[in-house]
């Protein structure tokens, strides 16, 4: 039986800590800090992220927030915002211990979500 | 007796025609045009920025609006938009026949704002 | 035995192939354009992009030129430049026929690599 | 009789003081320091900054360096790099007293080259 990446990320709880972790990275990172100074709901905020990351690494929870696409409309989001954010990611899966290979997964994951991030 | 900017760059109707020559250029410009395709009511931001416009250069009109900082507030705007919004800015007062003192001095002034725009 | 990224890709043949479009779509690529335009000894790049590869993903040949960060040193790269030879490297392997693994491990290489790259 | 910019700016002295003063500002600008950092022969560079300013607004001197487009050839400047190198000059500017007209005619000079610069 094969172990989803939702799995190797340490389940609901796992991606919850990486998530946490994201958040207050995002709000000290010069790059995207004064986007996300600017959520109102930070927990709800939060949660989406967790569902979204859970639901779309195996995981048997639902995300009904919308639509990366959707999500990221009229923003205009920039090549530096979208690395910031790649890059606050990889650094709280390698503090929260998710391994080499999970980590790439996501990379790649994140990467394949880039063109419905950025400038749309 | 000086000759206001305002006076220049024709008044508020010479101001009105520059505004829709810019937001037009917005709506076509890749690296901005996200941000405007999105704003709900045109008709409004276009007012807004005359009447910003108009009251800066020392016309009679009133700016009701926010402030430039609060107005940008949370988008993390990059020096690629800025930089867009001042050559559409340009373009539109050289169609409109805007001398080049009266050209220097909107540049010399949005480039003033800057700091209230880039990434705040 | 495990095959190694070297052969996923198509060995040195399938590497050239790629970097070879890599390097056409580079010449046309806004973002990159003009850095490529202004090298003058394109085969010499080739070479030296082909070797790197293929002794970075396990390949027998030997990378002569130098180390990413003396490399990149003093060009002031963007993370719009670094994305956008990421894209072009990914669709340069989407059009060569490799496979989905193989690709996200160069990805997630790419990736690794990045801060020997941006702004050194 | 009209007094010039390099009048205005203080002469060769006053140019040569500015420049010293951007330089050192570039050299401790996260956006552009990687790049000046480069320069091998930095005597060099501020001479050649000098002549330009120098010439370029109304002085004696003569500027024997390249154009600014094939100066810029090949660097793919981005509009982050063009912008903290504006507001170096503009603080060296205000740091040496120069007056606000003054400021902004180099403002508005500045960006009249901006596309002799960005992605050349």
């Amino acid at each position: 039986m094969t172990t989803t990446l939702y799995q190797r990320l340490g389940g609901a709880k796992g991606i919850a800590a990486i998530v946490d972790d994201v958040m207050t990275a995002h709000l000290n990172n010069p790059a995207v800090k004064a986007r996300f100074e600017n959520i109102e709901d930070m927990d709800h905020a939060k949660k989406m992220a967790c569902d979204f990351f859970c639901a779309g690494t195996g995981g048997p929870e639902t995300y009904t927030g919308k639509d990366m696409l959707t999500a990221h409309k009229g923003m205009n989001i920039s090549e530096q915002e979208y690395l910031a954010v790649m890059d606050d990611t990889v650094a709280a899966m390698e503090k929260n211990g998710v391994n080499e290979d999970a980590k790439n997964d996501v990379i790649a994951t994140l990467y394949s979500l880039k063109d419905q991030i950025i400038r749309v």
